[in-house]
């Protein structure tokens, strides 16, 4: 059987594409968590262009909910040379596209060993001390995916008292146990509940854009995400999100440009 | 005549898409200005989807190499719906794909007023005590477009002294006063020179990657540009910008990842 993100993420050649099948214990606020979905598009990229494995930047525009069920990726490449190839993707489900995509693959593993990195490593209490999202109450199925441990000081919101800092962050693993990988990274970059729960706009608020940067091979282990926002403005919020692996090496950046959630 | 900016951003529709001519003035580095692409996409977007008007999200994948003259920009709408609409681009020149992009498009001027930014605006000193880039030795086409005043004190690198912070910041304007419009953002986000030089590694830095949001409709005036990065690894570097606009306004935020310059 293998792990459950193995099988949730799985495409199939096919001579229109890939097909996935997208499954329901993915479903959060009405639709399918956008991070998911890019790891299935992740992994049709990767099949695509199998002599670079690695995602580098992966670009995603959201244009319609996806829902669970059978689903296609279609991929061209855009140019493949020297130690990295660019390819389209798109996620459509019948007629409907649900996220068109680009995305510059490569090895990770044949990068250079430079690291000079001025970004803070996030400071969290250890795991047992933090707030397993498992545990709360009416949490969506996504959250039974995961072992996500929220630092109470993020928690205010959960109590009606957000902090208005716009900071989540978290303890992140898969709840089978199962390791973490690059692309794997592109769903943890949008694991988290949106930042906008620290600013008391609660309601899950939906992606337009999320652009993410894998830098590293992640070491096996606990994972730490950061979320932060610092630009409220228009109905609209940009959600910064950095992954940290075990090693204490920042894995991943991404940003993403979201709607806040309409007042219930 | 009208502005520079107008004249060498302007596309005609053909039959096959959009028509170009890419301006000599804006060579850097052995190739033209990403931003200045980027506007010219910009542009052709626009004139596709003309009832939305302004770029919100812009994501571009740099493939190749541009140079002076004919280019085209081929357009397709994935999603055009509601309030927004998403259209993938290609900027080629003859056979060679150039930019891959994806974007959405929408209506600044519709959006709601809230604006609760945590940013902080760019400390900088007055105009006229900024460090004129027009005025440097060597400097490339590029900077005669515009007049970019450098904060003296992220200029260390141009005396062999980098300060190390990772942070540029200058005033910007048009070298010709054109003021600033959505689309022209866009180019601005990418004017600078890379936030690279203030960590000694001088030489200019291809994109792979940059995502730029536009986040509302600029001031008349003087803009203030700082960009920033907080991980160099593996031979890359992301690079966070923000553009703040005369009235104090976070108007544009923008993350590339780039590669770092090649030892002379």
């Amino acid at each position: 059987m293998g792990h459950e993100w193995d099988v949730h993420t799985a495409v199939e050649a096919t001579p229109d594409g890939f097909s996935a099948e997208l499954d329901p214990g993915w479903v959060v606020g009405g639709g399918v968590n956008g991070g998911y979905l890019l790891g299935v598009i992740g992994r049709a990229i990767g099949e695509t262009v199998p002599a670079k494995p690695d995602p580098l930047a992966v670009s995603a525009f959201y244009v319609s909910a996806s829902r669970p069920g059978p689903a296609t990726v279609r991929t061209r490449v855009v140019r493949d040379g020297g130690s990295t190839a660019t390819v389209a993707a798109e996620l459509a489900q019948g007629e409907d596209t649900r996220i068109t995509a680009l995305a510059t693959y490569g090895d990770l593993s044949r990068l250079p060993d430079d690291v000079r990195t001025t970004a803070v490593e996030p400071q969290l209490p250890p795991v047992e001390e933090c707030f397993a999202m498992s545990t709360a109450p009416d949490t969506p199925p996504l959250m039974e995916r995961f072992d996500m441990r929220l630092d109470p000081s993020c928690l205010g919101w959960a109590l009606g008292q957000p902090s208005g800092r716009g900071l989540l962050q978290a303890w992140f693993r898969m709840a089978d146990g199962r390791d973490p990988d690059p692309v794997q990274l592109l769903m943890v970059l949008d694991s988290l509940p949106p930042v906008s729960f620290d600013l008391g706009q609660m309601g899950w608020a939906p992606t337009l854009e999320l652009t993410a940067h894998v830098r590293a091979v992640p070491a096996p282990g606990w994972l730490k995400v950061s979320h932060r926002t610092r630009n409220v403005a228009g109905g609209m919020f940009e959600e910064d999100c950095e992954v940290w692996d075990s090693a204490g090496r920042l894995v991943a950046q991404s940003r993403q440009l979201a709607r806040l959630p309409r007042p219930a």
